[in-house]
């Protein structure tokens, strides 16, 4: 779904607030600080948060020498727009995306089973984080994404992707097409996920260097960057919906990925 | 992800308004005409709906004789609390959740595949329209829930699942061990998704009449749910999350099912 969200910054990369992007909630805010703590600027919570939560977040804070302050929970819905925050917030810095050589470097050398998700301008920041977390959880090197019309790994997707972005490595690609020649010539097999394509993902096991490229919401991948593909396949399915959610249908295809490679 | 929306009937079961419910946006009110007319009790499309879409609408409102109005893009988005509704919006008559057994008595007989579905208490209703597209297009018989403490095929439900709630079957449940047991009595084997089950949904192909139980997004499928399954079976993740979107888990089991037994 694409409901519009009160910050700009998801369809858009400006930042939501000029001191930096926020993350919230309690799982996303503990993850932030155990995985990524360098990245937290600031904590605020709220001073009617209860229970185990609140105390293990100040814990975390004073491991790593964050400033917290303790704020109302009116506070909190100001600052982020009425988004479900349970009582905590922390300021972060700016994210910055590894540059797409930078993270293709990085993967494993052959001959071990590598693989790579080249997204062609998902715009919805919930899909963008369940991406990200079906990646990390299929053992997928990184994510790729062009700048421009895709949602950026802002606060919605580190909330969505219960963490995983604030950890997982996100690279910036120029021109899809591009971005997947560049991956061909760095060793990996390009598929494309098209409902159209005439084989399916179990006809034949998925490659064992693999780049994912999978499209947005409405549009699917842009012709040019399947025609850039090695092959399209697509996932079987019934009923007549003729689609499915594209986070799902990534994360149906890199399961399949791991379960014949991993 | 569970953001609250501005319609409380999607918690709680109860109508976001005395006249029934409403379904929104393209696609989907052009799915509700199509595939479920008879539950449709009006059509409100806005003065400003550009292009194609307004004209088919209209055709496929004046086959059905369903009542429709030009309204203004203002009157929708005070009607809807501010969802996206791209200028067309639908009344829809109260769904009527079937029966489990009678559900139940609908499934194919044996020794033909059958795959059905039981939810535990999944609260967020995107997660419920992402579950019940992906149970369409697995080829699942039905998708059950429990009426208290679930998310209703609302309207947001509706949508999110492009539709496909309008037209799949969807049976209440009471009490989620006793529709286990139920429907292992018609014949199903019971699995429940559990994360932490020693073996894996990919250790053995998964039964060929095949109920899946899965749970919501924070406490996963209650204890006495699992209990009354045949077994349990995990997808097997790496990374740091520790669990994927419910979503996610129920479509990568469903199709893991469907490559196996269709």
């Amino acid at each position: 779904m694409s409901r519009p969200t009160k910050s700009g910054s998801d369809f858009k990369g400006e930042p939501s607030h000029p001191g930096g992007e926020y993350c919230w909630g309690k799982n996303g805010v503990i993850a932030l600080l155990e995985g990524a703590s360098a990245r937290c600027l600031k904590v605020m919570i709220s001073k009617s948060m209860h229970g185990g939560a609140s105390g293990r977040i100040i814990d975390l804070c004073r491991a790593s020498r964050i400033p917290y302050v303790i704020t109302s929970s009116q506070a909190l819905d100001s600052l982020l727009g009425g988004e479900s925050h349970q009582g905590v917030a922390a300021r972060v810095a700016p994210s910055s995306l590894l540059a797409l050589e930078d993270a293709t470097a990085l993967l494993p050398p052959p001959p071990g089973p590598v693989l790579a998700v080249l997204l062609d301008h998902v715009q919805d920041p919930h899909n963008l984080g369940a991406m990200i977390r079906s990646a990390e959880a299929a053992s997928a090197s990184f994510v790729a994404l062009p700048r421009r019309r895709s949602a950026l790994p802002t606060g919605t997707v580190a909330k969505t992707s219960a963490g995983a972005s604030l950890r997982f490595p996100v690279a910036s690609a120029g021109n899809v097409a591009n971005a997947v020649r560049d991956m061909q010539s760095a060793g990996l097999w390009a598929v494309g996920l098209d409902m159209d394509a005439p084989g399916t993902i179990y006809d034949a096991p998925l490659p064992k260097r693999c780049l994912l490229v999978v499209g947005g919401e409405s549009e699917g991948v842009g012709r040019t960057a399947f025609k850039a593909c090695d092959e399209t396949l697509r996932i079987p399915i019934s009923g007549r919906a003729g689609s499915l959610n594209a986070s799902v249908a990534l994360s149906i295809a890199m399961f399949e990925w791991a379960r014949v490679n991993l």
